[in-house]
């Protein structure tokens, strides 16, 4: 019976991450009188996937904390349909079809939301499916992972960047045995190379046994896990996390006949619109305007979500919203370090056409003489033609995220070099040097770039 | 006989603070031929006056940690003459006299740069001359008041600007009984009286004795500071720190003709120079453009003083240099809480012809689940009826820096509210909350401005 009923909305949205609530709220303070319908895979909506690794480390001790607003929020007090364990399994012009334990219903939308985000890239190899493999994408995945880490000890985490290296921490944190395999010469390569190292040393400082330059070849164990192979050899281990990057969830909007952009992500315009008359994509599914290139680019990162999933929430209810781009801003903590990067690297800027120049400063996070003052390392990468600031990495034991926040402003901002270094961020002995270390990179790259 | 010598110098600098050194050593970097002489009174140069409040706590246990390089740098290695305890006491067209220990001196100097910076106000009332008052100006009155200090119990601060609280925090790090006056109803005022509330509460929970809207009448004793009496009353007291703010220190400058602004400050051209010619000013003697307010302003501070100096020894060494001006960003720590500032508060908004309007918002300085979260309340204000933002206050148990350090760079570009909610700024739950309190607060103020 109830698989034959339709239900009208005039809003669906696929996906209750960030983009997708954040937009469904919007519609709804904006429009009060539209019936808004949320379908979501996981049991959970509003939920940060970025604090499982805590949780994993045992520093978040239950997963309802990393749910922002439970669903009664959305339901009672923000008028929001929400459909959680509930699959889209088919979309077409109008309609969905959404599938939960109880069968199958059919809607009928006027404008469509996909917020369906981004899944882990899993390589395809043998012993991906093994009991004691594990990917974080949704809250269930850090639920069972906790559970099965207890009879662990040896722990491979393959991949080294940002989640990667959150679990390599929290998996420490927890007493394992962590081994990091990378198939790149460094970890983290949203970072240069020289500051990679930074980040080696500090994991290797605290443990973590790092194998760079090895591919994953294949996952063994009878039931379960018992061992990883790499092109360089196999180890023995009982569990594996497998973190080796995310690709946008499209395969829903493709058979709309949405368009993907160059960077496989889907292709919206400042509103959010698709090429699909109302059909609106946001957050990690969809492109958005890289601010120093100049071109499209994808940003799969929670604060992005959040601001295009505000924006498409506003334009799907009629406003003029447009959302002006992002420019790649992003932190970490490995251990004692504070790892923060925004815009370009240098390699990256070669691909895209700059005359990359940069410089490496040490600095302290405070005045010398106060205490707790740590070490700070800042590169900050311009081009050499026009003095535009292309992108900076910032790494140090506090501190970082004051001098990241600057720069991620300044690159919004096409900001010069000369802009950086006369940037008048604040100091007070406990919290800077009288130079800021962003200022004073700024001095030396200006000094460089002189030169040339 | 030495009085009547005569030298011949390319560049005299008055004043061996931040922008008088900065200053000296652009030049001599950029013309080593040039010879360059710097006169300072007090026995130190290229000092940090900004750590004496944590001297006198004991933060910082030696003066010498507060200079920021030892005088033979300066000479030795960058070949710059520098005179200290030695005070110019006439200056006049291409000379100047200079006195020390030893008698005077005249100097011919090519070029002028006055870098004779600020100094604390005083009061006019009775007693200011008494043993066991104190300004803190350079290091001399730290080790002055630091010594006297050892045999007082309850001290009196004057003032609850950025140094009297700074001040104030330290006297009750040095075990004292702390009084803090201030003649205005709110300490602070370079925040709002909402955000000053919160200053004001965290300086009575850690044992400051405050007294609002108390104006200084005198200061009474026979050989030394044994009372205060203010506008309301009479305090016993052992000494008394007067801390109400400071003036530029122009005297000198005027006698050479140098027009001095609106401000008080002396009056420079983005090149720093005066309208005397050879005559340059820069630090806290000289004005500055305010970026939000497109006029001249006055930011005695250190990392604005510094930047003045290396424009100004730039443009003197023949260089095309400008300094574009500042914001007025500042931020101090009073006990638990980090306070900071950028731009105009909302009185100073109404003054400039603004038509402001604000929020404050509460937030989470990191994820709500990750340890060690503190509340942090973020104070923006904008022009009504342009959306341009106009000034912010922050104040948290931690991460201040980081909001501030991004509403600066978003203050010099003259952004709008829209550019402050669009900020790429950094998030990982060890960090930030998902929407940066500053991302918030302005998410809040747009709605405010539309619905206005």
């Amino acid at each position: 019976m109830r698989s034959t009923m339709v239900e009208k909305v005039d809003v669906a949205v696929i996906g209750g991450g960030p983009a997708g609530m954040t937009a469904a709220s919007r519609i709804k303070r904006l429009k009060p009188e539209l019936r808004v319908a949320v379908f979501e895979r996981s049991g959970y909506v509003s939920y940060a996937p970025c604090g499982l690794p805590y949780y994993l480390g045992g520093l978040v001790d239950s997963l309802e904390h990393l749910v922002h607003y439970p669903v009664r929020v959305f339901t009672e007090e923000r008028g929001i349909e929400v459909y959680t364990r509930t699959e889209v399994v088919e979309v077409g012009d109008g309609y969905l079809r959404a599938r939960d334990a109880s069968g199958e219903r059919t809607y009928e939308w006027g404008k469509l939301l996909i917020a369906t985000g981004a899944r882990p890239k899993v390589p395809p190899v043998e012993g991906v499916d093994l009991e004691g493999v594990f990917t974080l994408r949704v809250l269930e995945d850090g639920e069972k992972a906790r559970r099965y880490l207890e009879k662990a000890t040896r722990v491979a985490v393959v991949g080294g960047g940002y989640i990667g290296l959150e679990v390599a921490e929290n998996l420490v944190r927890a007493g394992k045995t962590v081994l990091l395999f990378e198939v790149l010469d460094h970890v983290f390569p949203a970072v240069d190379p020289d500051m990679a190292l930074l980040v080696e040393k500090e994991l290797a400082r605290n443990g973590v046994e790092l194998h760079l330059g090895e591919g994953l070849k294949g996952i063994h164990g009878r039931d379960r896990v018992e061992s990883l192979e790499t092109t360089k050899g196999e180890y023995k281990v009982d569990a594996v996390f497998i973190a080796t990057g995310v690709a946008p969830e499209t395969r829903l909007a493709e058979k709309l006949g949405v368009k993907k952009g160059s960077t496989g992500a889907l292709s919206v315009d400042k509103s959010m619109r698709t090429n699909v008359d109302d059909v609106y994509a946001a957050g990690d599914v969809a492109e958005a305007l890289n601010l120093v290139t100049g071109k499209n680019d994808w940003f799969p990162l929670a604060p992005v979500a959040n601001k295009m999933g505000y924006v498409a929430g506003a334009a799907m209810a009629g406003l003029k919203a447009e959302f002006p781009g992002a420019v790649g801003t992003s932190i970490t903590k490995v251990f004692g370090l504070e790892v923060g990067r925004a815009g370009l690297t240098t390699a990256r800027a070669q691909q895209e056409g700059f005359d990359p120049v940069s410089v490496m400063i040490n600095a302290n996070s405070k005045a010398s003489y106060y205490p707790g003052s740590s070490a700070m390392s800042v590169k900050l990468i311009a081009d050499r033609r026009t003095g535009q600031l292309l992108g900076g990495q910032i790494i140090g034991g506090d501190g970082v995220l004051a001098r990241l926040n600057s720069l991620a402003v300044l690159l919004s901002f096409r900001a010069r070099v000369e802009d950086a270094f006369f940037s008048d961020l604040g100091y007070a002995p406990p919290f800077s040097p009288v130079w800021d270390p962003i200022v004073t990179a700024a001095r030396v790259l200006l000094g460089k770039i002189r030169e040339a």
